[in-house]
């Protein structure tokens, strides 16, 4: 854990860069925010199990929006953050044993909620010279077993910042409905893929599984959530949709089983609706720039291989070091420039494949433009000295 | 389910009086809504997983007050209201197939957070006869196997009202040291306690298993939750705390699994300290007068017997019927006096023996005095249509 190394480090009054976490700094819509301002609701009672009315509602106009009209409110139950969605999924999908593929690198807490059902991930790799795209049909299918309950991707991908191609979702819904299996679609970033790319044509944007779902209804499950996208990590609502009446009734038993979800935090939530094109505009370019400062940055450093990021906010990136949890640990208790340090996310811990990972690691681009300028600068200096020890 | 004859009952035209649901209406306190009206974060982020600082303090500082003095932030973990606290102790507690104690009738979502973890509940009686006070200890240990985990207890109890005396809660500390049980206590209607009664003593108050943690540090854990106390079910703010430093840093694991409660509610249940001693002293004079109207007017029906509850809000109800469940369904469905009903939960959900609570129902009274009243006499006269048909 390098948590209390950091706090350590703080408490003896060095700043700490956090480019480990993806707790973004962009503003919370001010349409969210006068939710709290107008409150009038006493008491604060419970929220239908489901969800509140009124964000179900906004939820359905929000899909409706984005071209998906077949999307109803009684295919969803609202979650506390995707992360609640997560674990109804694996818990309604899988039997203890039951196994779900993953493309690894992938994010952490995945081993979590497959942790509570039981349920074992097994993973397919990929790469950091192909950007983390997806590999080949064959590769994937090689995993399947009678175990195997479902694929589950993160599109754009937390850590790796890609961005499938419409051909690759288009391989994982084929491979789903080949082999009778879920196909669970982590969207949570949807919004964060920025054109023009090499690999994901200008135009195109972020490919939904949504755009699949009446195909295969029985079988795609969207996870979703609003905490990136309005920047609102800290009111816990997310949302699972499925055509597939049986599961959803399991997963609408489970929200019953923990009775609501805050009612302020769905109440902002609501608001989604109100908050204008004009932000996500805004926070993408904001993003956009903040990635390319950092691409151009890291490349930078001699023995630094960072490809470019699609979407998301967050990129894997290959140090000249054997042991990146090591290096990130030297970060915080060692390494010192102007009493300032940066803090990165190990590589290791988003394989579950022994030794993979070790010489990457994972960056957030959620802070300014200066301060990642800064970030790199400490990373390149902190390079230079932990080589030569 | 109920729920959607209610609704059918609502649209058209029916006034429903609910006496099925536990959510209060008393006004949740002015020093917890003024966090609304003040609110300044932005954007509104990611708390920590145990807890935010501020509300671990609070608690503790509650906690503090009420004569446990030992209780310090490290042994809590910060949940998503008593659900989640609930869902993670059986986690942390049961492998699946472990078996946990519960006492006969109990609450219903038990039955859904041991099922995440793939525990069985195994139920031990109680009477209404005898107020539905615990059976004797050997009764008790009769239901003891090499499976047997914990005793899972809720003080004062959901759905009886019962608070236990304090050779109770001893007799249950003695077979948990004894047979090196954990000891689950559910203590979320703790201030809610109406002196005097004839079996609680007036000066006693709930006895809270506090007191006993110093003594069986590695087996009692605490489950507690704003929701009722402070009438803010819908924020979802509970704590679990224990000594057992195994088991809390299993607890937080899955904290940090699902990243963070929500950040507005946790600040609002941060002001916990701040509501005056004279909010309870309010509460609970009216809740005392709603029980003592409740009781005087049900034990006035021919054929109902209703024992006085203890404390909670609720009481188990016998009825002259034989299946409450269809009697339930048949107040939503046909019975309407001047275009009113009331809506009860049927007893049998609160038990897993077969055929046990079949003539009793479960009464909340979150009901003004005036609407409980009216309650009182719709059942009055329900009954007697329902048992010449």
């Amino acid at each position: 854990m390098l948590v209390p190394l950091a706090n350590e480090a703080k408490k003896a009054g060095v700043k700490v860069y956090h480019l480990n976490i993806g707790d973004p700094d962009i503003e919370t819509p001010a349409e969210m925010l006068r939710v709290l301002k107008d409150w009038k609701t006493n008491p604060i009672g419970y929220a239908q199990p489901q969800g509140d009315l009124e964000l179900l509602e906004s939820l359905k106009t929000y899909y409706h929006r984005l071209g998906y009209g077949f999307v109803e409110t009684a295919q969803m139950q609202v979650t506390n953050g995707g992360s609640e969605g997560l674990m109804m999924a694996f818990l309604a999908i899988c039997n203890p044993g039951d196994e779900v593929i993953v493309f690894e690198p992938f994010y952490a807490n995945y081993r979590s909620y497959a942790g509570v059902a039981g349920a074992k991930l097994v993973s397919v790799a990929t790469v950091i010279n192909s950007g983390f795209h997806l590999s080949k049909k064959s590769q994937i299918e090689r995993q399947i077993t009678a175990r195997t309950r479902a694929i589950l991707y993160c599109n754009p991908n937390n850590p790796t910042g890609t961005a499938y191609l419409r051909e690759e979702v288009e391989m994982l819904v084929g491979i789903a409905k080949k082999h009778g299996l879920f196909l669970l679609a982590d969207e949570v970033y949807r919004e964060f893929v920025y054109p023009p790319s090499p690999r994901n044509g200008a135009s195109e944007g972020q490919v939904s599984v949504l755009g699949y779902m009446q195909k295969l209804p029985e079988q795609i499950v969207l996870l979703d959530s609003l905490s990136k996208r309005y920047s609102v990590c800290g009111i816990r609502i997310g949302v699972v949709i499925s055509q597939n009446q049986e599961l959803m009734a399991g997963v609408k038993l489970m929200g019953q089983g923990r009775l609501s979800s805050g009612l302020v935090d769905q109440k902002i939530a609501a608001k989604l609706t109100e908050v204008p094109k004009s932000y996500f505009a805004k926070v993408q370019r904001e993003y956009q720039k903040r990635r390319d400062v950092l691409y151009a940055g890291l490349n930078k450093i001699p023995g630094v291989k960072a490809p470019k990021p699609e979407g998301a906010f967050y990129m894997m990136v290959e140090l000249p070091v054997k042991d990146s949890d090591d290096f990130c640990r030297w970060l915080l208790t060692d390494f010192r420039d102007h009493g300032e340090t940066v803090m990165l996310a190990p590589g290791a811990g988003f394989y579950t494949s022994k030794g993979k990972g070790n010489n990457e690691v994972r960056v957030a681009y959620v802070l300014n433009q200066k301060d990642l300028k800064r970030s790199v600068e400490l990373l390149k200096k902190a390079l230079e000295v932990y080589l030569k020890k």
